[in-house]
């Protein structure tokens, strides 16, 4: 992709230039750009953007900390941190600052309810904020140096993440772990602000840390790798800042990163467009806790229920029409567990239709257990549309008085055609902070956020976050 | 491969008879027979091995202990360690159980002077071992316990290995420390006495950390992940310890990991012959700290300075010959620092026949920097011989007076072929402790490993091993 005309004049702007020029150097050109890249490099649209990305991650962190989970992996961190000086987010413990990145982000990851970026289906917030937060918890960085390191970060995991994509994540490796190392080093290795040399080493650093699997996912075991990304992330920029050295080329050397991580990787990815294309304008933010291709599915049955003319008992059956890969990802119509019922129409359709509500309370294993829910979801049927994009669902429902009532959704709420508005993230992060974060008043929290770029004290957001 | 007619009785034995029976069921099935097998099923040439091993493991450790990798690894982890009960090996500082885990295997591997699993390729001592004393250091557990939990982590680490190779490697996975993490997961499992159940988790956990790339070989960002290999093992077997649980075929599983680092795995490699055959016994030990092809090269070329009647300004060129591959790795002319010339035949033949020496300080940085060396290196030529092994080579000195000298050597010190001898094991030991461990007594070390069966507290070895 060639560079724009109109490419800013700031002092990043000299590597927007060079995209073509020499694609064997990407790790270096993407460290320079990270070190000479300034807040005002930031477009007004993508510092809104990071906000909206921090509110979302404080809100799926609240909800997540008392999972037992993360209880199981607090107890075991906490024999190994040195000191107290950061905070659990929702909790009371502190600990040292890698264990309190790895704790936040397995926080913010452990209901998959954080963001998602589009073209990867990276979850990119996690990773890089509690890092970032971890760092600011022991030496004072502003609101703004953070917001710049997060969209940085994000950037670079999202562009690492695109190369390797979309073989990586078929293949099997849990791409939110894999790339979220790069972020985390990246945006740490901002905010301490390391020369692009220093830049090339952390990113080398991560190179060496980067792992995780799919098939963890749904166990506890998922939670360590995205834990590890922002914990080594972190690290990897610590030991760089002591000029602890790692390979010229670490994502595209022969045996580099995003070499090694699929087959036929996207090297332009790496660095086409830096700059002027931000991966935080394709980040979404999931309205319920559920696999993504169910969310028109739930939209349409809220709709359905707000008018309701029916009581549960009078729907003979329910049609859901959709792409097939909706059916192939959510045809579970025996979800035992919470977790399973987060990928299942059968649940989803049930739970929404008899209650009007599609919260995490809705996907617990309690809700699960309940039987006039299991004995609906036998009343699904699916039927399958290629032509329906995957943002999109119908919903009928035949009634047993031979009526029949649907509705159609086009573009999901949560999609990048229908983004949560800003009301709508903050109504999340209050909701999930009554749902998971006892003792944490969510109205300070937003209202940081909101004003971050003006915060002195990026600290400040973990002293209202966690439990005192 | 079937199961052999003369299995043991023991418990152990029982799962021999099903090696074919499940194949679905790996992870649980080695979980099954780690959990059961006794010191009293390990043959005796196998205890003998592993104590060759752990003498090779705590030398190599000794050598590296003061590498200026080491030192900044141990400054940056020191700040994140939660108390003092563990030991670096050769140095006064004390850690966490998890740092020193890390810390020691790093030590061990950083010159990739420790041990080579022959159809790996894999190092299998560093990341297990340094994990085993680490535990050992903060509870009780027999010289005998720690071996029969050594032996059986290395079997599983060289299994997933094998089952992965050599694409693996080949790929730019380093194998080292992408496997090592299961090898010391489940040698901790063993020493904590988990359930098969418990041993999955801790398989699982691991596999969720398991990464390491071979793109960072020779420079600090290596260490990290051989480092993690030891830590994240340790980790993974303490939280299963507390019912941390992953899935249940994180090995063979659809998107699990010999599926996922190998595109044609072998999965029978992960249990054909679990009880019958032994890793350990394709197990060597470098005489030299170079790479492996070298080793024939310069066991020639110390032979020929033995015996020599002229004057390294006598000799016109050298020949050497040997297979294709040592050409290709190591035809390295202008080698510029230590590292390189552990890779380089041309200083490995000039260094060799100059000082008739070939230990760490013939390798070091110094020792390349010498001028009449880096030009007696342009003397040397290359003869490709598709018929010889890897392990042989002969290197012939064409003399000014037009005589000509040579060596073949067929089986180089320390292949499969000619191990290294105890005594010469313990004579490394001595020499490396002398390199790098400055205050380190190495006799009471060798007889202490010699004898680790009847000791009663394997934490005897680490307070031997460490600087008071």
């Amino acid at each position: 992709m060639a560079a724009q005309s109109d490419s800013s004049s700031s002092e990043a702007g000299s590597y927007q230039g060079s995209t073509n020029r020499d694609a064997g150097h990407a790790t270096r050109r993407i460290a320079q750009w990270v070190a000479a890249t300034t807040w005002r490099d930031v477009p007004m649209v993508v510092r809104h953007e990071a906000k909206r990305a921090l509110i979302n991650y404080v809100a799926v962190a609240l909800a997540g900390c008392t999972d037992p989970t993360v209880d199981k992996a607090v107890r075991t961190y906490q024999r190994f941190s040195a000191g107290l000086s950061a905070g659990v987010i929702g909790r009371r413990e502190r600990v040292d600052m890698l264990n309190a990145a790895a704790l936040n982000a397995i926080s913010a990851n452990v209901f998959d309810f954080d963001d998602t970026h589009i073209p990867t289906i990276i979850h990119p917030s996690a990773p890089v904020a509690a890092a970032l937060f971890a760092l600011a918890q022991t030496q004072p960085i502003s609101g703004e140096a953070l917001l710049l390191a997060f969209v940085l970060g994000v950037e670079v995991e999202c562009r690492i993440g695109k190369a390797v994509s979309p073989e990586h994540y078929q293949r099997g490796w849990h791409i939110t772990s894999t790339c979220g190392v790069f972020g985390a080093a990246a945006a740490v290795a901002k905010a301490l602000g390391l020369s692009a040399q220093q830049l090339v080493w952390a990113l080398g650093n991560a190179s060496a840390q980067a792992g995780g699997l799919v098939e963890t996912l749904g166990t506890m075991s998922k939670s360590l790798s995205v834990g590890n990304a922002a914990r080594n992330g972190l690290l990897s920029a610590l030991l760089a800042a002591d000029d602890f050295s790692g390979p010229d080329a670490p994502l595209e050397g022969t045996r580099g990163f995003v070499r090694v991580a699929a087959t036929a990787p996207k090297l332009d990815a790496l660095t086409d467009g830096l700059g002027h294309e931000w991966a935080l304008l394709s980040n979404t933010y999931k309205p319920y806790p559920c696999g993504v291709v169910l969310n028109p599915v739930i939209d349409a049955c809220l709709d359905l229920r707000r008018d309701a003319r029916w009581r549960l008992d009078d729907i003979e059956r329910v049609e859901l029409t959709g792409h097939p890969l909706l059916r192939e990802r959510t045809d579970r119509p025996n979800a035992r567990t919470g977790r399973e019922a987060q990928v299942s129409a059968q649940h989803a359709v049930a739970v929404t239709l008899a209650t009007g509500l599609a919260g995490l309370a809705q996907f617990s294993d309690d809700a699960v257990a309940e039987p006039s829910l299991r004995a609906f979801g036998a009343r699904l049927r699916f039927i399958d549309a290629a032509a329906f994009p995957l943002e999109a669902a119908e919903v009928a429902l035949v009634l047993r008085s031979g009526d029949r009532v649907s509705r159609r959704i086009d573009a999901a709420r949560g999609s990048l055609a229908a983004p949560l508005a800003d009301v709508e993230l903050a109504a999340k992060l209050r909701e999930l902070a009554a749902y998971g974060g006892w003792g944490v008043a969510p109205q300070p929290l937003i209202d940081t956020l909101w004003r971050f770029d003006s915060e002195t004290d990026a600290a400040t957001l973990m002293q209202l976050a966690c439990v005192n």
